[in-house]
């Protein structure tokens, strides 16, 4: 792992790294020194580690939960080369919506594809973070709604480290067999009217998650529209799950 | 309006009073003087005023939230003589429930013929405990789930003064048309495998409610088996939409 660069914004250290082509940043509180809990972010499809989306919530896990908080660049986004054939599938789905096939089957075939990448690259992250004396081996946390949800599933999934997940704005099809397998407290969040995840879609891959613990939290508003409120709940999530284990 | 008792446990102080045939109790924090905003809470079905759920919430919100909070016994519950004709209708709904007949509607309509009486009682004891100097005219919120639920959706839907509702266990047969006509601001829990309630009954509930702003709360569990959180939740959603009014 490579550390390129490193800056400061409302005491939140922001390091830029890169680990084989993997690029990817890590928030810590400034000064921060010791092990502390790591929450690893994914972003959303079309979005990038840096997306406002990401950068928001990273600050405030970072600045008012002491958190170290990573995302990094999926597969054909962000910093990194187009991949054909996603692009090729990409086009192939278009091509079917057009033609009047619904449009949740086909985003969840291209997660899978995803994943199948995602999935390893994240677990090494991890290995190279928790080297670092700033983040250390504690427990692990994951956000991702949307396609950080599509490919959040079969990470949490896979990962033993990860303690608690916020996931949200998926839907069954993308994962129900993973999220079976998923047993540690999930805060899920949907939209109740997404135009791209639809509703029982959404509320079935809540259904699937096989955790005990886990909260469905629902909003009006479209797949783009996440309440301003949320990043409080998942914070006190976090802080309860990763902080006091 | 007359106060019968006052005591005082863990910095709330508790006013029991009557008005008229209706009982019951406020609570506010110790020394508190000049007004503040009103949580009124209902109860669930063949529980009371003081029943554990609302008084450990009611501390919180008086408490931590510095919030006055009331609750009444619905009739014939608690202190309040029986009703005939509630009993005569819970022994045809047994025996309906007995040959068969699902549960949810024949709630439903238990619901509607008590709420007839509650909305104007809940209406009067607004009205007298915002005399109180410790309390005053200021907004109102509404606390109810199960048959709290279901008597609150027609209270908050006529009653003006509510400016936000914590509702859930409650489905939409009881109170679709009402809910249609609220929109305050609602956080409204469901239990997933709600054995009273069916699930999509409850979403329906959700899906229902007028409001713009609106979220649902859901967690695995029955009826009976609302999560320790919650209470955290609904005080800090009280508090940003009546203290910052």
């Amino acid at each position: 792992m490579r550390i390129t660069s490193e800056t400061s914004t409302d005491g939140v250290r922001e390091q830029l790294f890169t680990l084989g082509d993997v690029p990817g940043v890590l928030w810590t509180p400034d000064g921060s020194t010791g092990p502390r809990p790591l929450i690893l972010m994914g972003h959303g499809g079309g979005r990038h580690k840096k997306d406002p989306e990401i950068l928001a919530r990273a600050h405030r896990f970072a600045a008012d939960g002491g958190f170290a908080v990573a995302a990094v660049d999926v597969p054909a986004h962000g910093d990194r080369p187009k991949v054909p054939a996603y692009d090729r599938l990409v086009a192939e789905n278009r091509a079917r919506v057009a033609a009047g096939e619904e449009l949740a089957p086909l985003i969840a075939r291209f997660q899978a594809l995803v994943s199948a990448r995602t999935v390893p690259e994240w677990r090494a992250v991890l290995d190279a973070l928790q080297r670092l004396d700033h983040v250390g081996p504690g427990p692990v946390g994951y956000w991702g709604v949307s396609l950080g949800c599509g490919l959040g599933v079969p990470f949490v999934a896979a990962e033993p480290r990860v303690r608690a997940a916020v996931l949200g704005l998926g839907g069954a099809l993308a994962s129900a067999g993973e999220a079976a397998g998923i047993t540690v407290p999930v805060t899920f969040l949907l939209q109740w009217d997404d135009e791209r995840v639809p509703r029982d879609q959404g509320l079935a891959l809540f259904d699937a998650l096989g955790s005990a613990e886990k909260t469905l939290h629902a909003h009006p508003g479209g797949h783009d529209a996440l309440r301003p409120h949320e990043p409080d709940s998942s914070l006190a999530f976090f802080t309860r799950h990763l902080t006091h284990a």
